[in-house]
């Protein structure tokens, strides 16, 4: 495949944290693809940067082994490799030291010089989050960052750490970088899935009439995880459930169900539309807190045949920790389309699968035209986006059970991925070939983040006055906290676990 | 299986035409499978009338063979078969001799005397038309239907040759029966498919809030048949397609789609609201009639690698004949929900492909968000119901195509019916159990058969005033004359050929 038109101008991605995990793992891998399918400039260049002195042949043999294991397409053809790994270069530095940014930028200029032209520049700072600043104040200081049109910075979340320390980040970072140069990434909205939702409603004329408070009774948002915090307990003790899912993938994705129809698909416009909604959100009062809102920390337990640890005994963890490693919130948007409708969100680490869905929850039909004895059960229509690892669409509907007599039965329609697609690109492919392109529709904007830190704020500061809580309070290989389930029951929701009725694989 | 609760009272069938092609091929294979089924009373009966003199063994034998021919089952099991076929008597006669009805008046008394109870009577009338109102009126001189609440007479179409004839025909059986005894049978309301629209409609809150012309472009329902007139050469020369089909199949369906919420499953209620569709449906000025209908009759061609002969070198057809073997209209339905949506209803023998389904064309976004450039094809949605030989329901809608870009393209939710049920009962099976039961919901009331008849007159008076024809008109294995297509394509409609996007099965 080759997209000439798609291409972007000659470009320089330096990877601030070259030899972390991130840069192995994810970006690397989205780097290959992209160039296999033919999405990059023939004048490309990516430069590593990180502490260990490595020569350029045992960085590019390191990030080679990363592709073998993390790339959706496995190890790399050898001659596309070899092809491939001119592009990559590795440059020892230390990012808290001046030196290292003059040496940067005498080798970008060098680049430039040998290119015949001046190259676009994109800065991904892949470091720990009280780096972030430092980094692109010094990226400014030696004049990296000149061209606003031409030099982005791609920053990876958290974006600060409540709404104060992110309003200050964003502070710094517009010292030296302009809001259009700064890509915020929140990798749920490079996926397939999720860039779907909005082109199902806004591409087809048959959702949107019944997308309001009049027909949809509900709506809930799922993002489970089977993996516990892993080797980042550190990070995580600090974090917590609402901080590291709640206030960008899953406030996200709720703007993407609730928003206004945008008049455009511009990237201004679609994020006006998105802020619009987390504006609307109705703010808690600090009473009122644990009305809505639910927090849980897993006990060690078997999960999938396998015995885990609980959270206070992970690697890193506070054996006393009150950090939550489950979250779950009923949120109010007070807007027309809205109003009273209950958006149920909830995320959780140790869950017993892992899921990411959206199920819309339409309400029961207005009069029912059969007679009761015949209904085997009359359930309410429910549409499901199924984000992954399952990837699909579906309607649940009532049908007629086929046979002599007129009883009722749930149906499904589906409209399944794989049906269509031999290889869905990463998210991280998508991400990064928008941030060449300047397509910043799929990323966080100042305000977005603002916004969404103000929305769980009220959470944060009740939940951090309590000292000690009856944690952990749900088993490694469940759902989450019994207090979720009552969370919800008293609107008479229960938590959709299986999204779907019948197996379709 | 045994229902118990859904068992008839004892009764007995009586079929006139019981040596005849419909009591072999439907009616016998639809009473064994009830048998089978467990919907039979254990006091139950089938008396078959016929001239030709045979015994009760020889015309069991008759029917068996017609069983292993014919029955969705094929071959009946011996042991159960001789159980079933105790129940079948048969009774030589002469639908126009009284000595016959009296004869069978005196079996009849005879069985409800071994029973020691008055049986329900079920007089089906297998027989050619102008038969119809004759049996009926000898049944009842001799005082075989008296009881209202217990005797039925179940009819075949067609239920008139026009409104006239038509009115006197249930005249006559009116005098006769009171009009809750009588069962006029239109088969296609007893398939599965046909069954679920309502369903559909009513069972769900999702599709009745779209369901009108402020979101819905158009209708369309198609019947076609592979065949050609068989050995119905002669009957069909005073028929046609459009008395065929159209005045009662197709009409009927359109009602299905376009009724109002009934308030209840009653039949009454359910007749109601389908008689309010026909009668608001536009009638025809006869100078209109060119603009609204179309005709075609086929000439020989090859279908499905086999020639076949053209409609007018048919056997017991005039080799000059005028008869439509195709027919499609246009029609309106003047009421708030429906006003300007064109309905298409097309109906024709030797088809390029046998197919029943019903297409609802949804309107195109009223504003596209995505930038035409990147839009695949954005075309509207379509709901998709298909009753034969496919049994379907889907939902065509635009999602994007997965991969790098924002490009759109149209996707497909399917609801196949083939996935629930092993074995979907014959619509005979269906309506015969209701008749049994004394539920007339799926049959066509007296008013309902005129209003049908009021709105094809119009054309069936036009048309009949040409005397010669270019026929044929469409060569076999074709989708029909190409005056189908500019009677809809006027509205920038065409008509739906392949009914599925992508191949389910």
């Amino acid at each position: 495949m080759n997209h000439e038109n798609d291409k972007a101008a000659p470009t320089i991605i330096v990877i601030f944290g070259g030899t972390g995990d991130l840069t192995k793992r994810k970006l690397l891998p989205a780097f290959y693809n992209l160039y296999l399918d033919g999405y990059l400039p023939e004048k490309f260049a990516i430069i590593g940067l990180g502490r260990t002195p490595l020569d350029n042949g045992a960085y590019q043999e390191k990030l080679k082994e990363g592709l073998g294991e993390f790339s959706r397409r496995g190890k790399p053809n050898e001659e596309q490799w070899e092809h491939f790994k001119s592009f990559i270069t590795y440059l020892p530095s230390d990012v808290n030291d001046a030196a290292s940014y003059q040496k940067l930028k005498e080798h970008l200029d060098h680049i430039d010089d040998q290119w015949g032209t001046r190259a676009n520049r994109l800065f991904y700072l892949s470091v720990a989050p009280q780096l972030i600043a430092a980094v692109a104040t010094n990226i400014g200081k030696v004049g990296l960052a000149a061209d606003a049109a031409m030099d982005r910075i791609i920053v990876e979340k958290p974006f600060g750490h409540d709404k104060e320390s992110a309003i200050e980040l964003n502070r710094l970072l517009t010292r030296t970088f302009k809001e259009e140069q700064i890509y915020r990434i929140d990798h749920y909205l490079g996926k397939e899935t999720v860039q779907n939702i909005l082109v199902f409603r806004f591409g087809n004329a048959l959702f949107e009439p019944i997308w309001n408070r009049n027909y949809i009774d509900s709506v809930q948002i799922t993002v489970a995880e089977t993996v516990g915090v892993e080797d980042r307990g550190d990070y995580y003790e600090g974090s917590g459930a609402l901080r590291d899912m709640i206030q960008n993938h899953l406030l996200q994705i709720l703007c993407m169900v609730a928003m206004e129809p945008p008049v455009s698909f511009d990237a201004e416009e679609i994020r006006n539309r998105k802020v619009d909604v987390l504006r609307a959100v109705r703010r808690l009062k600090p009473e009122e807190v644990h009305m809505y809102a639910v927090r849980g920390q897993y006990a060690g337990g078997w999960l999938q045949g396998k015995k885990v640890p609980g959270y206070r005994e992970e690697k890193g963890v506070n054996p006393q920790s009150n950090t939550e490693t489950y979250a779950a919130l009923k949120l109010y948007i007070d807007n027309w389309r809205w109003q009273g409708v209950p958006f149920y969100l909830r995320t959780g680490k140790r869950m017993q699968e892992k899921t990411s869905s959206i199920t819309i929850q339409f309400r029961p039909v207005p009069h029912s035209t059969f007679p009761q004895s015949k209904v085997g059960s009359l359930i309410p229509n429910r549409l499901t986006i199924n984000i992954q690892p399952q990837m699909d669409i579906s309607i649940r509907f009532i049908a007629k059970r086929p046979g002599l007599e007129m009883n009722l039965q749930p149906g499904e329609m589906v409209f399944d991925y794989d049906k269509c697609s031999t290889q869905t690109p990463e998210a991280y492919e998508t991400l990064l070939l928008d941030t060449m392109q300047g397509d910043a529709t799929l990323f966080m904007r100042a305000d977005q983040v603002e916004e969404a830190w103000d929305v769980i704020t009220p959470i944060l500061e009740t939940w951090a006055t309590r000292d000690s809580l009856d944690f952990p309070n749900y088993a490694a290989g469940t759902w989450g906290p019994e207090t979720a389930e009552a969370l919800i029951a008293g609107q008479g929701h229960v938590w959709t676990v299986s999204p779907h009725l019948f197996e379709n694989k």
